[in-house]
């Protein structure tokens, strides 16, 4: 009896699974990727039929725009493996080249998706990354909505956390706007950028205060991320017309009207903060100028201030900065962070130089945060962590 | 200028995106899968080092438990190349071999995780896939929420649809729960199931009522989906303990109390639902039975009715069937609804047979729809578009 019981879970597990068989009628069911006790990472593919099988993930450092690569080694029964050295506490990203082809690591479930490709993550422990994993602490809630935007002609998405106990409260909170960069859209900070977590950590440690983050799609030509609108299941790019071309930031009314009518905010500049990343910085920058007196927090997190595309020069969003930034330094903002990696490309990051020269010249204070790294998620992450413990407060 | 504006957001892409170099700098920029006017699908993968790239999908018919692939061909320029023959209506899933390793389309981003795999999708539209795909119709919400299980002693994870204009009313709903299969989760109906498109079109087609679904994780020894918890990035499995003992069954009055408590719900008989596929068959039934007179509809879709796990014989919740089953009948059932393929496994469908004995025996009235396939996902899609507009009439 036992074993017809377990025949027919078996048959289920094929039914319910019908690629994977491999996993369980291979010779050997792989664990990939293995963390080691000394936080190397040992990957593990079977591929008895592969002639080469390389590695890619952000743990390896990079040399210009060629990406670095590791060989996987074919040992016994076609399994073929590569261990990493010990790596510090972080969520990595990986992917692996099956000759030639890109794949995943097919012993992986765990994947997101950043522009237009799928890469697998984990997690090693320890320092900020325990801000980055799924912790046993209260959780906010994570909903994406559509929200009414006539300047868009359009229902849009966006993603809302509320914080923990937000549904059995009548409490009033105060709202982070958190803009993600080029290619990315309302689903970017929640994948990559471990946002949830990072709340969800923070809040419960006591070191930020609860509140709402809105994650809005900053590219005004999709209705949503792709996949998730009438568009159907498109190809994500980042060559999408119209994101910086005023629109975004000309039409960010109609966020804050849907977020203000349907969520608990206080509508106080105190209680509002804005932040982005990269062409998110670039959003924020001129959000925060264009709506006067309306933002007390401002984050810019590697923003590529100073770079434009082609078309950008239309919208009066983009005329009379100097003026604009002038304004806002008169109106009083109590925090203006800017964070950047020392190692970022050379023309973004000397837009940021000559931003802090305006900056100076209308007498804004500001924090700069210069940090080893690039153009990159830990980067962001990071810079996260530690702006949203200054806000609020 | 224009040059420098380009290269600029050429370098973005690559930091965003360092393992997607292949696909701007290969020689082709691929499009794969590609729906042709007869709905025919044509495949591409780049693969000049590759020997053999062949596909899986479950658009192919299968001989038992042999996995069926076809073998791409390779044409110029190292392009692997598949055309499918026209296909019918269907939301599909898919996966590649290359030189041996299971792999998703590198040029398709959405896929879906079901157990431990994750597949590609794509859906050929008409007939009932234009209930699968994202129309531009009012979407309704879907939060993951955490709720206390005392039963369980632990906070546990499940999924809530609420259906649109929920937020913007003070009306009360009727709730369907709705459980997943062996080696699913709370994400199994919206990844694979598509719930969330079934029902805003349903809805908006006027054909169900509103409501709200309640997604659970039938899995007790989880708090949640791998990934989901504390538990970490963990391989998901099929091979789970006490998914079967009766543990779900008794503490899904933690889930009811949660769902009443924080939800506008009618809390009524005639406006509660259950329904599940396969082992959420299994446990529909024994909760239909064990909590009287408290849900008006039952839907059973591919039921492992009489299949049981081996431990499963302690709990009270499976003791005294008959005279449950009688008592059911007695209090009165709205509509008792039964779903299966006729091509299902032997084992389970002379259970549901004999089930089927069980019913008349007691004299309970019920539906019995015998549909052509067997144990899969495009059944029980369907199932739930059949089920859900019987609902709350």
């Amino acid at each position: 009896m036992k074993k017809t019981v377990f025949t027919i879970l078996l048959m289920w597990w094929v039914a319910f699974n019908i690629h994977g068989q491999q996993n369980i009628f291979g010779p050997k069911q792989l664990e990939s990727p293995v963390i080691n006790q000394d936080n190397s990472v040992t990957f593990k593919v079977m591929g008895p039929e592969a002639s080469k099988i390389s590695i890619t993930g952000d743990w390896m450092a990079r040399e210009g725009f060629n990406t670095p690569y590791q060989a996987l080694q074919k040992g016994d029964s076609g399994v073929w493996t590569y261990t990493t050295p010990p790596l510090e506490p972080e969520f990595y990203s990986y992917s692996l080249l099956v000759d030639g082809v890109r794949t995943l690591d097919p012993a992986n479930a765990h994947a997101v998706r950043d522009v237009a490709s799928l890469s697998n993550v984990f997690i090693i422990e320890g320092g900020v990354a325990d801000y980055y994993k799924v912790q046993a602490v209260p959780h906010g809630t994570v909903a994406y909505r559509w929200y009414d935007s006539p300047g868009n002609d359009k229902q849009r998405r966006l993603a809302v956390y509320t914080p923990p106990g937000y549904e059995n409260s009548k409490k009033k909170y105060p709202v982070l706007y958190l803009l993600h960069g080029i290619g990315g859209d309302e689903e970017a900070w929640l994948g990559s950028g471990r946002a949830r977590q990072i709340f969800d950590n923070l809040i419960a440690a006591g070191k930020v205060e609860p509140m709402i983050v809105i994650m809005t799609n900053g590219n005004v030509s999709q209705k949503a991320a792709p996949g998730q609108s009438d568009a159907g299941f498109v190809t994500p790019s980042f060559m999408l017309p119209h994101t910086m071309d005023g629109k975004f930031e000309e039409t960010f009314v109609d966020v804050m009207k849907f977020v203000e009518d349907n969520y608990r905010t206080i509508e106080k500049k105190e209680s509002r903060a804005i932040a982005g990343l990269s062409m998110g910085g670039f959003h924020t920058s001129f959000i925060s100028r264009n709506y006067p007196d309306t933002f007390d927090y401002v984050g810019l997190f590697s923003p590529a201030i100073n770079v434009q595309a082609p078309d950008k020069e239309t919208s009066p969003i983009y005329q009379n900065r100097k003026e604009k930034l002038r304004k806002q330094k008169e109106n009083g903002v109590a925090l203006y962070w800017i964070g950047l990696g020392e190692d970022d490309m050379e023309q973004l990051y000397n837009g940021v130089q000559k931003f802090r020269n305006d900056l100076d010249e209308v007498g804004m204070d500001y924090v700069y945060k210069e940090t080893s790294g690039g153009h990159t998620w830990d980067n962001w992450r990071q810079y996260l962590v530690e702006f949203s413990q200054q806000l609020f407060k």
